[in-house]
């Protein structure tokens, strides 16, 4: 079992404070490392992101901006218009710019879509993302589908559309893969989710992690073609995670433009900043979008290559994952909190403590997949955690968790 | 009389297109290039900002991000959530973080005031930035005061304290400077004004160009200190204007620890990026602080001598200005469409036509100070397009607008 030295756990409540204080999602790394300068961290697992997309766009953005003046002219300058940017991305997304809001960060876009669209009832899936119903206001009632452990998190499509049915919501949302657990629901359960889902006013599809995602072949599997057909659709995309670039805030919500304006009627006129109009510039080019292309198929590769290492390691289970994260459990009474907080002061690895996940029972942590030696690093340090409390356990004569077999490994 | 050609006409027809579709805000710099490669703008006088303080953050900019990882670190991480950049804000505004909201720009700033605090009726002084009344709700009303052009568009204290007390709004809106004309509100008359206001709910006070006005002493007048004192001031601050830096999207309201809560638990968690929470980070600085004071002062200055030698040129009357910018209305019978165009497609030089202005009767262009150059560049440009029309008005006979005399110059 995992536990902490008198210092450690000093420091460890110190964080918990300071991540309580950042409301229900983990404290940036550079506030952390701004409050506790003596934490050293080697890998910030907590991080959802393609870091060789980021380097990709790093290429791309210095031979641009190698000429000086260039970049000060987006730092000096206004953007253009939220409705300027959607022409853009229309393009390359092969739908009318009339279907797409533009957002600083998706988390603007689900802030925007909850307060303005829902009306009186939203089912969400647990555990999930808590912006969802974080978001909703006082007079929103917010009904919660449990999706089963057992069954790996996935969506049982008939129980939960007898949920729907029963409950009668204005909106539903569905994450996909969702977050924190990866699981995945296929386009074809999609459609026939969507066929079903007709009476709701809003069907909400968070795609952020889709990127991660494959099913037969390579293909990013989005509904976003479906807009066309299902008026109460509304796809929201983070830049964030694909793009490995969540500093410049940018995302996109694709939805009917009777949605669209409404939006754009009651503000968000220059919402995107000089540098998230470039990505956007950028994102929609043939030889990036070849080049990202690569870097994606190579991180899933290399993502799921991590899972099935993880998937080795004793005590702890590892559920499937279609993301760019992995849900793991810790099996043998050591709790999340003391896992989280080892890990981060003894190997300098920062995860995602999914303690204060609704829907989640157990002890669960939630770890990233990053470089290939970094992700390495995260399989080394969970190895030593683990065998470091085994050999201490061997010590303590009181706790017969673990068989003499096991300790001698 | 300025007139177009008709190939001016032509062009000038396009980019009112363009501009109606950018709502009640000119399209950007960017957006013009872009769609219109064959306009050479030489001076973007349509644009607020001091041009040495962009220069004063390149040159912080430059040296920390000499270090090229820092700044990918800046764009691959999260930034800090709200209420942590907000804590910095406060230590330099010797204030509490209680009272800081941050913004992705003030407009957001604007947006959430206005949607989540007006209740039923709000006080507009005009003319004004639109975006006050463009973003309430169908359900406010929304009253105009009319600022007196005779007056120089000076707000009548006691006349407005009048028109309060008749139409009982919950919220009044005061632009100190104005946009678009530059009248100035003293501090003394404000904080009497804000006595006299302890009735009406929200006391919105926009200081985005606060910091371009004087006194008898160069300090800037802001009534951020009395946050303490009167529970019912909004302060809301853009730093795009007087921080030469639109593109970062940066600006925050200061106002009761209520208010900023209620926003927080409605969302903008990460709506600043990764530059907008560096650009905050130098900004709190002391150094910075100093050099930024001295070009401030080195930007009014020249700003002032630019107003007065605009009020030279004949067949204008220029008003007077605290701001950046500067209005001016066309006398001698040429409309602003013609004046923007034609200084725009002759000269270079991209205005400000005010025309779908509100509460502004008669022909009216606002013009920003920019650098030295750019300014003496304005002037001759103006100079230039007068002369011109005048010769052209002595070719064609029938028209009787100029004397003799006139004309002979």
């Amino acid at each position: 079992m995992i536990t902490l030295t008198p210092q450690e756990k000093f420091v460890s409540t110190a964080i918990k404070k300071l991540k309580e204080n950042s409301g229900s999602h983990s404290p940036s790394l550079f506030t952390l490392a701004h409050q506790f300068p003596d934490v050293k961290i080697k890998v910030d697992a907590c991080f959802l992101s393609n870091p060789y997309a980021s380097q990709l766009f790093f290429k791309f953005f210095q031979e641009e901006f190698q000429n000086k003046r260039n970049f000060e002219n987006l730092i000096q300058y206004y953007p253009s218009q939220n409705t300027i940017i959607a022409q853009l991305v229309a393009r390359h997304l092969d739908i009318s710019a009339k279907n797409i809001f533009m957002g600083n960060g998706a988390v603007e876009v689900i802030q925007a879509v909850i307060h303005n669209f829902v009306k009186k009832k939203m089912i969400v899936n647990i555990p999930t993302f808590s912006s969802y119903y974080e978001f909703a206001k006082e007079n929103i009632e917010v009904v919660y589908h449990q999706l089963s452990q057992k069954n790996n998190f996935n969506l049982d499509l008939e129980n939960y559309l007898k949920q729907v049915e029963k409950e009668k919501p204005d909106t539903v949302v569905l994450i996909n893969p969702n977050n924190p657990d990866g699981s995945y629901i296929k386009l074809t359960e999609m459609e026939y989710l969507i066929k079903k889902l007709q009476d709701v006013d809003n069907i909400i599809i968070d795609e952020s992690f889709i990127h991660f995602a494959r099913e037969e072949d390579n293909q990013i599997q989005s509904t976003v073609k479906l807009i066309d057909k299902f008026n109460n659709l509304i796809i929201i995309k983070s830049m964030s995670k694909d793009f490995g670039i969540a500093g410049i805030r940018a995302g996109y919500g694709v939805m009917n433009p009777e949605k669209v304006n409404h939006l754009l009627k009651n503000g968000y006129l220059w919402n995107l900043s000089g540098l998230a109009e470039y990505f956007f510039r950028i994102y929609i080019q043939d030889d990036f979008q070849k080049m990202y292309e690569k870097v994606r198929i190579k991180y899933i590769n290399q993502t799921q290559t991590f899972i099935q290492k993880l998937s080795k390691i004793e005590g702890i289970k590892v559920y499937p994952s279609q993301a760019n994260f992995v849900l793991i459990e810790l099996l043998e009474g050591s709790t999340a909190f003391n896992f989280f907080n080892k890990l981060l002061l003894e190997e300098g690895i920062y995860t995602r403590n999914c303690s204060d996940k609704i829907g989640l029972r157990g002890e669960f942590i939630r770890i990233a997949s990053r470089t290939k030696k970094e992700n390495k690093k995260i399989i080394k340090s969970m190895i030593n955690l683990f065998l470091d409390s085994q050999s201490k356990t061997n010590i303590s004569i009181n706790y017969p968790k673990f068989s003499h077999e096991q300790v001698r490994i």
